[in-house]
């Protein structure tokens, strides 16, 4: 059973199936230039306020690539020691840009301006990585959420010392849909510089886009030396064109969100505390090696910090409450 | 109208998209490590005698995340001055491995032992690039086709020097097809060390396939940190197994190869000769500037050499008879 | 006054620059193909028990292109929070090789076993870079020194899990000079892999090696390609073979640590406590913002920790106890 | 014998040597901040009406990191293809910015803008590496001369297209001398965006310039990322403000083109014409492979074509005229 082990263990919902099937039809032009993209990209600048909008593969991609315009190989990108470009994208920012990945300690994962400061002594020493971008991830990847104040805040501090602010969101429409506002909000409005917008952790087959917010020249040169040019890009437009065109995205987050919630819940009762606040699709609690052990023989799911015994269960759309029914029941059994 | 412009306008194959659909059903493990996943690299390696195989998203992808963990950054990878490595990936390679695309002048788009063998004088001077890899497309860019005994005249050559013989076979299946044989016999049966297995040419969605003649542990760090590695992987595996699985590779593109035939029959009926053997699913010929001008009004299509007038005519599975007739008609109007 | 802001603000040694005159007659071969050069890596070798030797221009690129040859863009390198290639090669190893550097919190500067065994948990995910390669200052960049026994554990270590042992000697003389060992007890004996072994932090004008305990082919390629072949390269070479193939070196690094020891003293003598032990050529204390303003207006140091206000204070081969006892007087009227 | 195999195989001038001695007297700010360094600059920059300068160790770093700040990874550098970027340097550009060397046939070594237009087609299709550069080498690496015209022509056609025009100038002051000009009318006055001004094959031990004609504020980091800061910088900046500081420069270069003419008249004598017109300090002429295998026994120098059988025969300010009638004396022996 995978359903706990990730939100992209999940199918790809029948809408979005449905949306692909419509653009099945007669030939498109190749690598972005047919209609469908066009109004794809139309919809999310609407949407978030952005200047432009593009289209990659993979989340790591979009990371790596939306930051790329405007990173010098000398340059570094600071973040949460457990963001998912300094844990799990196995260096691929310094191979696309020469550019390195500063990490700073985060309790819990959320980047504030006082551990950033410290960071910015290096500026004009050419001795050191020169700080170029901070990234955030929203929500983290322990499933926190930063307030729009907060985001503000990070883009002030970024602006006022010459550097953008990047938001990771492979888990956005989870974010929006927990804080209970509109895309633009999270992002335009409080000057978010570039956004990488997930699909495939909800719902979506494949397909992330980069959202820019502050003007570039160069992006469609990096993503194709950066192998991300997708020749049928109308399959992937017509996925975001059902997902943010409609309400689709909202209805999906929030039910990941409930499903979290009736997940911690079900484990509060047994004494099991959520080690982070739920805040949105994702759950981290103790689990001691013994009853995991037993767990992980029916259910997959991932040991995030070994040390304090911590495991990952994340829900998704397409999660409903028997399935937490009976990973509760076999938590009993494994329990000990 | 864009059937001509390239064989990655048409539409994904009928049954390409119900496979699909029957994959989307519960929960999968992500990132490859899915029972689809692991059936569809079992499928290839048994269709062409392969030791693994990997599926990424793009064409360029599968060529240079295919070729990095045989090259360091000194070294070079020799081609025909028209391979889609040198010419259409961007520069591809040298950002993701520090090495060099050296081409090497062809008159066929095919390369010779004798044309490579100048190269090979760098071979220990650590002044210059050293050659690791030979890569060939079959087809070639202008669908032109080796023979089995000059992708062996070549392998033998490159294995004898120390390099490896790489394969771009964005469109395999055609030349497959076009020569009758089974793909085992045009790679490793040859000593094809490297293959870039296509799909979105020949009828999928997305998806390409890197499959190794030769081990390698490195390869799933590339595609990882090359921003390769998908998620739902299961999508991609279902696509490869119906086209590979079944005889649809060979229908699909024998059924191309058929249409250019008539192509370049009725072009020659009204005297315009192509500029290349036409083997696949490609017909080059002259369109002076004034008829084209015209013709482009109705339909998209690539000047190749616009020294020399040349244009491509791609033709896909997709393609029908009454489209051929209308496109001629469309050129009888346009010509002058 | 530059005396106390590095140990590469002092000249070059007299009998340094007497070598370089003699190797100044009648034509050599270029790009390290002479005979000076020759013995001056034989020399090496037998000195250390490596396999082979290099000259480049700098530290920094002694370290990078010294591990280059082992490490492919997916890799990680483990060292100290505040080792040099961390934390003042501007990111030069991510540029050259794709690799990433992973600091390790160290409360010494010196490497652990038990610190680095965590990061070996990535091993074999291919979300994660791969590390591979252990990399120790020796002594460190705060002036400690490792224990042979130290060395030798680490490098076992490393061998159990697969990786090597490199060692940034920068001020290697210092080190050998302060345990009063000769360089193979301090590198072959203890199973060091690879040593960028300094040269102008001991009165070289330029020039560092890189010395090989484990066989490469592929330096050469690295060290041209990273733009580091000399083509005068006898300069280099004539620098190394009076340093090393006298006692030269040692003499220096002994006077200069000795120097550090006297300093020490007279700074414990006006209450000012060393932060770390002084082991080598290199005193770090703290003083206050209102004091050290003063004292630099007069002599130039680094402000190492501006959260602990500590001070470096580096010693030479050059410097004259006149100069402490000037310092330390111009120190007493700063003091507040 | 190694006087004619390059002009870097000659010893450093008595007058550089003593200079560096002059410089080796106390302490000094390390990695540039020195006054030496500051004067060099400023003789640099008024010699050749450039806005600032910068030293490192080689000729290919000034090559490729002259250009990096105005690179992108997606970019190319035009050049001819017998230039020494993109012979001679391993690939340094690529590894070092992720950019293409692009190289265009030449007849003479000189790049013509008819020869470069058709590369702009390539421009802001995305598919392709973009045009940034045009990279011409004063003297070419066969030893012809652009002349001023000729430089100023490109210098606008690279302007009008967007495009930056770089200089190699490892034997610049060859170059000047040969044509009887000044530094600052070879290059601002004809308007190169950026020089690599040479050193070590004029008599210098180590070290060349980076001039810039065009503001960069990016390459102190690209300098210390690229391996090449000088801690000890003052040696570096002493040679060149005695070389071009005082006459030294012209007297030296011009020395080594009447030489090389000297060299040209005796071949010519024996019936060994010339391959290429002798502007400056290098003799290309034909030897068989009889004769040169005789004479390779007694004095070193390069098989420039093999097919041609051509040589290259370089002089160096320290050729002397017996060296000269003592190689014609061996060729005549040698001859068959």
């Amino acid at each position: 059973m995978f359903g706990f082990a990730s939100d992209n263990t999940a199918p790809v919902h029948p809408r979005i199936f449905e949306a692909m099937q419509k653009a099945n039809m007669g030939y498109y032009p190749s690598y972005g230039e047919d209609l469908l993209t066009e109004r794809a990209v139309r919809l999310l600048c609407k949407l978030t306020g952005a200047k432009n909008a593009f289209f990659v593969h993979t989340g790591t991609s979009a990371n790596i690539l939306g930051m790329a315009p405007f990173l010098r190989p000398y340059n570094s990108v600071l973040c949460s020691h457990i963001a998912h470009i300094n844990t799990h994208e196995c260096g691929a920012l310094q191979r696309a840009t020469g550019a390195r990945v500063l990490p700073i300690l985060t309790k819990d994962g959320k980047l504030r301006t006082e551990d950033i400061r410290p960071q910015l002594n290096a500026t004009g020493n050419y001795h050191e990585s020169q700080p170029a971008i901070i990234s955030i991830t929203q929500p983290t990847e322990i499933g926190t959420l930063y307030s729009l104040a907060e985001i503000k805040e990070l883009a002030d501090f970024a602006h006022k010392h010459g550097l953008l602010l990047h938001m990771d969101g492979a888990r956005f429409s989870q974010a929006a849909a927990a804080l209970g506002i509109n895309p633009e909000d999270m992002t335009s409005q409080q000057g978010v510089d570039i956004l990488s917008l997930g699909g495939a952790k909800n719902g979506l087959m494949y397909g992330e886009a980069i959202v820019f917010f502050k003007h570039t020249d160069e992006i469609r040169y990096h993503i194709k030396q950066g192998m991300q040019l997708a020749s049928k890009m109308r399959y992937i437009a017509a996925q975001f064109l059902e997902l943010y065109g409609t309400d689709l995205w909202l209805e999906l987050a929030g039910k990941a969100n409930k499903m979290a919630k009736i997940l911690e819940k079900g484990l509060d009762a047994r004494g099991i505390k959520a080690a982070y606040p739920v805040e949105t699709n994702a759950v981290f609690v103790p689990l001691n090696p013994a009853t995991r052990e037993k767990l992980l023989k029916k259910y997959m799911f991932y040991v995030w910090e070994e040390e304090k015994d911590i495991c990952r269960l994340m829900c998704s759309y397409h999660t409903e409450e028997k399935e937490i029914e009976d990973f509760l029941a076999a938590l009993d059994e494994a329990m000990c």
